[in-house]
């Protein structure tokens, strides 16, 4: 068996997400699999370094699946970009260890939030969730710092009770603004569900001064979701890196 | 009757180009008359700067129309706006002297031509020509300076005999390369049909080793449409900006 790893970039625009669920149809993870059922003659199951939601975009997500297929990466990439649609592309495929999977090695993820606070031009209006409240950048930096670090964050998150950790690490979060359009950058050990939309949701509603920047410290020891931001729409969140 | 101007930018990916062509249906011009008719309860014409080929796009065309309604330019653009496809916006509205005329009136144009080296991502995959050609961009920017100044340009473009001029001023022409994208900006005071596309793939074919930069010369001498490069593809054009 053969463990290929995959570097991939979507569009997530038109998909229900990457993960399979039951009878959803039309998720990124099934037009893999009806691509590898193709090339391995056979069902193949393909993982991610995690599942990105309906209508999230990503840059660098990584995937991998075994099959006893012997084929030079190159030409599984090319199989791949042959048959999968235009908004789907690998970028780079290889060969790992037998053991690396993409989830479990998965040591962190950047992910990227863009907020336009100008009208998005027609190039860049799917990417970006737009408001019209002018926001406090600097407020945003400054309360940004308070996320830093390892906590409970089920409070920022759609998680309802669970009996797994909900403790995680954020390595970095660098705030920029640029022609209009606030880019927050999250580095972080790994994220429950939500947990980067309602960060970036919290810090926004910090930015435009509907809640003060002690709200992440209340949510931290309270747990309580209610007193955390809003869930930011999945078009602004772009899945940038993944490292091992 | 008030003159209004607007600044309009659009994905051109799918649409028959600007203007109205007998029953060539999806015009952006269409468009727009379709609103205008909405908005005026009659038949009201809108001028562009110029057309824009099936599959151009813009980020900086301007076209105006005459109306009596007595709207403030803000509430125009936002009509606009409101019911225009997504893929086309209205950046900016002003009210013009009457005897304005966007494409008699427009002074200058810049065209950008963008080409891909490297396979383009998902994300702007619609916007450049992707080639699998190395090419050699010190040569393509050495040609481009013969190109500059006042010439027929005839042998650079799609337009057969005519008894309108042919001769057009070229006042820059800047190429990068950045990333894997070579962008080609062209500025002039007015462009043949296709132009741009033929200039950019003369230059192109320069650039791979096909043509030397000695055919620029010899288009010039013998108007001849046939030595010089090919039409590319019309989804890495974007009108950049008019100047009056």
């Amino acid at each position: 068996m053969i463990n290929y790893a995959l570097l991939i970039e979507y569009d997530g625009t038109r998909y229900n997400g990457w993960q399979k669920q039951g009878n959803t149809p039309n998720t990124i993870q099934e037009r893999f699999e009806n691509i590898l059922f193709k090339l391995c003659g056979k069902k193949v199951e393909i993982f991610a370094s995690g599942r990105t939601d309906k209508g999230v975009h990503a840059k660098g997500q990584v995937a991998n699946f075994k099959c006893e297929i012997d084929m030079h990466p190159e030409e599984i990439k090319d199989y791949f970009n042959k048959y999968l649609p235009e908004d789907i592309r690998i970028i780079n495929a290889k060969i790992e260890d037998e053991r690396f999977h993409s989830r479990l090695n998965a040591k962190s993820k950047t992910y990227e939030y863009n907020i336009a606070t100008v009208k998005p031009s027609v190039f860049n209006r799917k990417y970006v969730y737009h408001t019209e409240d002018s926001v406090n950048v600097e407020k945003m930096k400054r309360a940004a710092a308070k996320l830093l670090g390892t906590h409970d964050f089920i409070g920022f998150s759609s998680v309802k009770k669970t009996k797994k950790s909900t403790i995680r690490t954020i390595n970095s979060i660098d705030i920029l603004e640029e022609s209009g359009i606030i880019t927050i950058r999250i580095n972080g050990n790994g994220f429950l569900y939500n947990m980067v939309r309602i960060i970036t949701g919290t810090l926004f509603e910090i930015g435009t001064g509907k809640k003060e920047a002690g709200v992440i410290d209340e949510v931290f020891k309270l747990k309580e979701r209610s007193l955390s931001g809003e869930t930011l729409p999945a078009c602004g969140l772009t899945l940038e890196s993944v490292y091992y």
